[in-house]
């Protein structure tokens, strides 16, 4: 994610740089042809290439609207998995420590059970990320789980729910033999279901891109009209007076074409938030803040440092 | 669904020829009636189809809209069924074997029915699934039911309907003979419910398209701005120095005609999500990763391979 | 419903028929005064009308989407209907059979008890429907209800709440008994919270019109630009060349009006959903869907008909 | 609200007249000016203006939409409100009367307990229109409340909260006198949560305006477009040919400003939809369906008229 | 929150000052080089320049409205924090009560823990508020914990989490010493739950701001067009008739561009709600009005004084 409110002329330059190039050389050649032909026929009215700028405006803006809306999309069921991942690590404290006045109540177990659980559901959201970016370094969740658990996840092609099921298992073990009770299981039962339904819906957004037509033909559009537009802005320095000024098409060909190209691909950024780049929704940070939130409630107070941005990126 | 990024040029051409040929022919009619009558009343002014452009281009953003708005929430009902089939195998598995303590616990009672309920929830998906693309193969449900089942199942008309009925039955069997117990039946009947709400949601896009006249009506009004076209830009070189450029009315209707009809075409296609197309909702991927998913958490091991795109389209 | 993909010539005509007439007439007579009197200062510029035309694209589009909005959000609502009301059979069926291990079971109350319910809420569906197109064959709902309670039905006002009543009063007579029991009412108030939602929202889009100041200031501006339109067009045909070309601003101006009017017009036919019209949420259909899934659901198999399209419009 | 679907021209008049007459004399004075001095530097080139009002247009449409936006969001509340009181109403009915067979039921106690929770039910109602429109005769729901009651209820700050608050108790009361029992308040405590948030959902829509910003600077960009208008249509007037036609800005700027200048007002009239103003949400009319629906299904008949609309508009 | 309706002109000024500033010197400074060069080649043709104004205009709708919804957001987010602070408090208080009737029944104990449980939830809310607006001044709720509850929970780095969890352990105490009982804490639960879920969303519209790069380059390429207009509207007082007026472009450059501006910091305002700014979320005034209404259910009367817009500015 990028979080800092100004780009650095030489980063938006690298970012645009391949667009920007194209259009400077394809005006550049046209103004060329025209300045050595000084053929007045090359020049095109501006007004269908002005109505194509409208309509290409309106569906860029289409695109963009969705593609922002996958993005901020992504970013609600992570936010939601947060609230999920609060709520279930306070439901497992003060519910294993409200049946303390029981007769089997066993402090050793039930402090175990906690930590185990809580932090079962801190390896299942680096997992859940590990996941959506499809990278492999599992390693990163060994620290939350026992030995065996870690090798039969690893074991498994589906890590999240595997983790998922562990927990589950884990809480009706914690019923039978008393350090949870009573309707305990039911209400933990209401944040797995909430946890599936967001990973589902990350899931979802990973695996279906974007109507692909969409995206390609806005990018051909969006070309088609930087080839035109030169043409079209060379119908404004045929006159006698302003035809020594016909070199000014070329940058306003790059600044108007440059307009469409950039909000084109602005918002093709966003398509796609887990892919690990820098336009990814901040994953790695998010996972940080439950990895605190939830160890801070067990009253830890070794807590891993908070990820702070890079250059203005927060992965 | 299409997965690639980038299209064959082959293949967008199979796709748009029949609009882009008749923008084409008709373009090249009005170019030659224009070039052997030299009639210039044929040109009409440019600025009221302009105009036109501008309207169409907003109407077109709108449906495009729609249509989108209908293929993502199919998509996204279908990424319910995926959750709640997870949550509810989940809930088969974790609950069955939390009865394991009880003296009537039947181990290979208990275990039979976590594989057959599960079982069940997969022939429903599948089902789902040939019920919206109204295909009759129901063989393919066959492996997942009992033989007795099956035959009941392939009479009823509405089949999902019918096997959620089998698995509300085998639940409170379940209760009854010991199996399960407690609260078990109503957390599962929160997915029963959540399953039979997307169920509904899907078949609700499949049988109310969108409202025709927004479909028909946009169809009419590219055409017309298609055939009104060639003469407006006629209109642009009708000028001594122009005319013998007139033919460049061909490669621009096409261009700025195709742009529209392009749009036109790409929203429809997103229109209706369960036809069979390769524009559909990827029902029998998703499909696949549900027997996949569950099979998994079962503990099978020889789950079905995962299904790929097949020359970019995955189904 | 309109389910037709392509509508007859003389069906659109007479959609569209006054709107068309008025504008061929009106072109026509200033195209005849122009034509007598020769007076070029009948010409407008044309831009000022082109501004007009691209804000009121973009107010129709505007009320448009909300008006598709209200359509959509009916037929959502319904959808919704749809799937409760088969939860809500499902729920009966199975939680009745639940206790068929019980000592105080009977067979046949309990068989008269499931259909009676299930009949109810069938009869629940079709006065919803009634209800809201403010109709009065209350007859229809009399083969779902006894004697006395058709009467007593009869005798309400709001009849869907009074059928609701006693759906819940039956439901707590079947728990007194131990046709029902545990938390079976509990589960069953659930679907008929939904319901009542659901009917409560359609009665909202059905008493709450789209602010009539939308509707009624989109009409008047549409037919301003429509009365301005002729005027404008003159303008290109005011040169010694293209005079004799002056008729032509009779068909453009009914093509390039028509556009507008036919996206106003397309529009507002969907504002109300619940008129008994042609554009109507296709509540018969629905309401049939209904009645044969659940009587499916008790077993029954001399199922109605399924409603089908007649010339094209589902009612 | 506004149910009539046609406006008297006289009314209509009233509604836009200050605006109108502001363009009017504005673009007569222009119109003189130009008239006396002849002056052709007073014609501005329209296209920047078109400009400004294409943007404008753009601005207009996006503040009408949130404006919209608010208003059904309004209206659903209060839909929600009456879904929520009709439920609330049947439990609160056949929860009584399901307890009909125990050995402690009191009819006369029962009676009284579901006529004074249904009536406290219909005072909340009123009491939030009241408080909603900031209007002060509480004497409106004195016939719903005990004497002491309604003292009580006087006294505080927050009437709608201290009636839930009662309602809250008197459930309790019953539960503990065996009027209610087992899970009656469980099912009720549901209600009563969807009622709170519908009240919070309205008070916040009351309480915070869209945000100001958007509102002036549309209502000041209107206007500046208005003033510049005139100038811009002058243009089009300064040939030889049409000098004598110029008194044609006025009219033209009274359409065409009037059209931006109606639809902003428009969209402004819809903002704030709790102000006793004839734009607002019909709260007097949902206040009466709920108290006819309540009580109806208490079996009273002698049950208040309905609202009517009166001159086309519903309060 | 700005909450008057019309401002002071001084204000406005303020508020865009630096902006309109640049565009009067940079017109200014183009005038200035036209006027003494007279060179007509300076004037560029508009056409291209409204094309641009058309793109911008849709590109600065589009950013408005995703951060005219992210605020509306987080004032729903805060509306729904008002809701379930309401529900909470009233059934802490109905719950409490209904335990009147025990044996164990302790009116001392059961009043302080209503006050203390109230309490505390008027401590979370205003933590929130502190927590968004990344304040230090956790003074304010000192008077809401006790002492030993102060100073952990200034211990803690996240103190909503750590004041819920001190909530949810005084419940299931209440629960085990008779202060509570039956599924009091059930229900109580369902609130909790709902706060952290709004708590999380408001933290991610506070941790994710709208992609920076819409921000940026919106306000880029308002300005490029600010840099442009001169040179365009040059273009209409290049003729001897008006080149004496050609000092209009400043204003007209000033108006054109200031509307672009305007928009754009219009709706950048918006962007982030939880920064103490005068276009924040009145957070402030929410609190005030949760504790306001939770100190009266509570039974007290000397509420603090309601807070007041300053200047027309409610924090």
């Amino acid at each position: 994610m990028v979080v800092k409110k100004n780009f650095h002329p030489l980063k938006v330059w690298a970012y645009i740089k391949n667009q920007v190039l194209f259009v400077l050389i394809w005006s550049f050649v046209v103004w060329l042809l025209f300045h050595f032909t000084q053929e007045k026929a090359l020049a095109l009215n501006f007004t269908p290439i002005g109505i194509l700028g409208s309509a290409l405006a309106i569906f860029v803006a289409f695109r963009n609207n969705s593609s922002y809306g996958r993005w901020w999309e992504a970013r609600t069921l992570w936010g939601g998995i947060v609230n999920s991942s609060r709520v279930f690590a306070r439901l497992v404290i003060t519910f294993t420590d409200s049946h303390s006045h029981r007769e089997n109540y066993d402090k050793n177990r039930s402090e175990a059970f906690k930590k185990s659980l809580v932090y079962k559901q801190i390896a299942w959201t680096h997992a859940m990320r590990l996941h959506l970016r499809q990278q492999n370094s599992w390693e990163e969740i060994e620290a939350f789980l026992d030995k065996e658990e870690y090798e039969l996840i690893k074991s498994k092609n589906h890590k999240p729910n595997a983790i998922q099921l562990l927990i589950g298992q884990q809480i009706y073990d914690a019923m039978a033999n008393g350090t949870l009770g009573g309707f305990d299981s039911f209400q933990m039962e209401g944040q797995l279901l909430a946890l599936t339904n967001y990973q589902g819906g990350a899931e979802r957004i990973k695996n279906t891109p974007l109507p692909r037509q969409y995206d390609y033909f806005t990018r051909v559009f969006v070309i088609l009209f930087a080839l035109l537009l030169p043409f079209g802005l060379l119908g404004f320095f045929t006159s006698d007076i302003l035809i020594q000024l016909s070199w000014l098409i070329i940058p306003l060909s790059v600044l108007i074409a440059g307009v469409f190209i950039i909000m084109e691909r602005t918002g093709a950024a966003n398509e796609d938030p887990f892919e690990n780049k820098i336009t990814d929704v901040a994953l790695t940070s998010i996972c940080n803040t439950i990895e605190r939130n939830l160890r801070e409630l067990l009253g830890e107070t070794d807590l891993p440092e908070k990820t702070q941005p890079v250059n203005g990126y927060l992965f």
